[in-house]
């Protein structure tokens, strides 16, 4: 991003030393007068510390945030009474610094489950980047770099929104990598605009995008602790989020298809991103199940990772996904190859199936044959590296 | 197996080129004078066509196999109209050669997926395999040894079982190997047994012992097109099973336990067997769910290939299980050592933790602290190898 952020918003990132590589694990975002907020949240029931206080926050300033404090390294996540109060003091601190309630600061942590959250550590750093603070590009990218984990690039997406001579800008930042599920997964989002919207027109547009984005993708099928997708409106632009309402909410879901597809291209170890189209089936909901037992299947990925055309697997995962579906209506196709005509082989290409499976990015076509609903769906292959990544994460 | 197969049985096996490797991969049991049958098969709604057929064949013979022919190279799944013809060619061609009705001929395959059946290699290599049927322990290792795939070893079990100075024998043939996960997966067992049953006595036993042991155990979370259980009884001890209906449930609950273990033990790439106790559950499926969640989660599974005690993945993994939990119920046990109490962690010796995951097999306990039902089911972790071996099968 050449350009700048939406107005009204400072960032700042430093290294406090909760990596233990040392690089850059703590992330400050400012709202010096506020913004609206929407939020999701994950939906496992094993709960973070600052997932369980964030949500407490919003509800206390009724949607509305100052100041956002993330930190990478440790989730904060099977951590007790200690944990919470944890979460709860790294707000405090922020909150008398800025002078603000500590209700109005949002926290997220991402990283190892179980280890105390070195509070200090994040404490003593905040100093410096509320003076940091900084509404320029490089500040914006700085945040970006500081939430990742096993993240190998940031990842954001920025849009712009005209009406009538004005601009309000919408960017985008997300940390994903391994545990991305639907449902969430330690993937955090923020979303800072500079329109002019309530709390709850935020939420309303929120939950679409969501579902139709981070919702339909899937690297290993866990779903994670700590999931966040934070929505923060400053009104710094002047535009009102009514006049500009389609506008801003097909900006939206651009953005968050942008970087969920940026999520899933850098899972752990994924050499492949597969874009599942699912179509002919009787609902969405139907769809997606479907895709999940394709995208989650350990044998359908790995055959993946090896550019094998091996569409046998796919229609065994489509038999167990617990949708009703008659194998003798299904249709799977490579890229342009039809490799399966009604749940049985047809000829096809084998080396053309090959080759688009070698791309990084390609799409498999999977017919149903019994209803008009479609779905895509992102996924991606399992590789030898993932599990190289993640045998010793913890020690 | 050192001693005698169960009495009524004969056996053969011989390599007829479907597979690649020119290793055996055509199995063959003959009951001369017939045998009750009792079966239970995948739940995939994909299935394959030699299992369409047995299902047809036992209902038309009312239970009742005078052989059982299966092939290992290609499962005959998604192979359309010309699959299932190629099925029924097989069970004649045998029928004929054996003066026995088609529906008395059971068939299985297991395989490659949508590549139609060599039917000729088979039907060529039936008059050798027919002529050769051996009742000796010989016989029976090279039939254990013919329908194995990427299993690096046969897998067999047998119990005697004894009353008034009469005594019967069940012995137990299984492959498995990858796509192993509850409600069966390529999973092929053979139950052998010289007792005097019916088709119903024995199906009323069979099920139980299924649901027990090959439906719980998980190597990726694939369910196969063609799993299949088989129980064929000769009645030639003498013995009625109905005067030792608990030894032989027992007997026979054993042998699959044991079975299902192996074939865990063999799964693809697996060097650590995870027995997951799941207790203090509201129901045994409430357990089985959360067990499954474990079982099945990547993050967990290459945790156990590293021995890394990262026990939080298992707490994450239960709380998207989609049984209701309370966390901080919630105790997790490594071995001897308790890592996470009430849902939070606990000091633990590190090492001693690192060393039960580097033994073979070990114990992961669970409490959910929400009822009394448990559960014990068998997983394994997620290699490297395992990538290896799946990433190019059909290539």
């Amino acid at each position: 991003m050449s350009v700048n952020p939406p107005l009204g918003f400072l960032f700042s990132a430093c290294a406090a030393g909760i990596k233990a590589s040392g690089k850059p694990d703590l992330a400050f975002a400012a709202v010096p007068d506020g913004a609206s907020a929407a939020a999701m949240f994950t939906r496992n029931q094993v709960v973070a510390a600052p997932v369980r206080v964030g949500r407490e926050n919003l509800r206390a300033s009724r949607g509305r945030a100052h100041a956002v404090i993330i930190n990478a390294g440790n989730a904060n996540c099977a951590t007790g009474p200690d944990g919470l109060k944890a979460a709860r003091q790294v707000c405090a601190d922020l909150a008398r610094q800025l002078r603000i309630k500590p209700a109005q600061v949002f926290p997220s942590s991402t990283g190892i489950i179980g280890v105390s959250l070195p509070v200090e550590k994040i404490t003593q750093a905040l100093p410096a980047l509320v003076r940091e603070g900084s509404a320029t590009t490089e500040g914006f990218n700085a945040f970006a770099n500081a939430i990742l984990t096993t993240d190998t690039r940031p990842k954001t997406a920025r849009q712009t929104i005209s009406f009538r001579n004005q601009t309000a800008t919408l960017a985008g930042v997300a940390k994903g990598a391994g545990m991305i599920h639907p449902n969430m997964a330690t993937m955090l989002v923020y979303l800072f605009t500079d329109v002019s919207a309530t709390p709850r027109e935020l939420q309303a547009l929120l939950r679409p995008a969501v579902e139709e984005s981070f919702n339909c993708i899937s690297i290993d099928g866990d779903t994670s602790t700590n999931d966040t997708v934070l929505l923060l409106a400053s009104g710094k632009s002047g535009l009102q989020l009514r006049s500009v309402q389609k506008q801003f909410a097909s900006a939206l879901q651009n953005i968050c298809r942008s970087l969920a597809q940026q999520i899933v291209a850098d899972g752990e170890g994924v050499k492949h991103v597969v874009r599942l189209r699912v179509e002919q089936a009787r609902t969405r909901e139907e769809a997606r199940r479907v895709a999940r037992a394709v995208a989650n299947s350990p044998l359908v990925k790995t055959a993946w990772a090896g550019a094998d055309p091996n569409w046998g697997r796919i229609l065994a995962a489509i038999g167990y996904s617990g949708v009703k579906v008659d194998p003798a209506r299904a249709n799977i196709y490579l890229g342009e190859q039809q490799v399966c005509r009604k749940g049985a082989a047809c000829d096809f290409d084998k080396d053309a199936a090959h080759a688009c499976m070698l791309l990084p990015e390609y799409v498999i076509r999977i017919q149903l044959g019994s209803g008009k609903a479609c779905l895509d769906f992102l996924s991606s292959d399992l590789t030898a590296e993932y599990v190289h990544i993640n045998a010793d994460y913890s020690t």
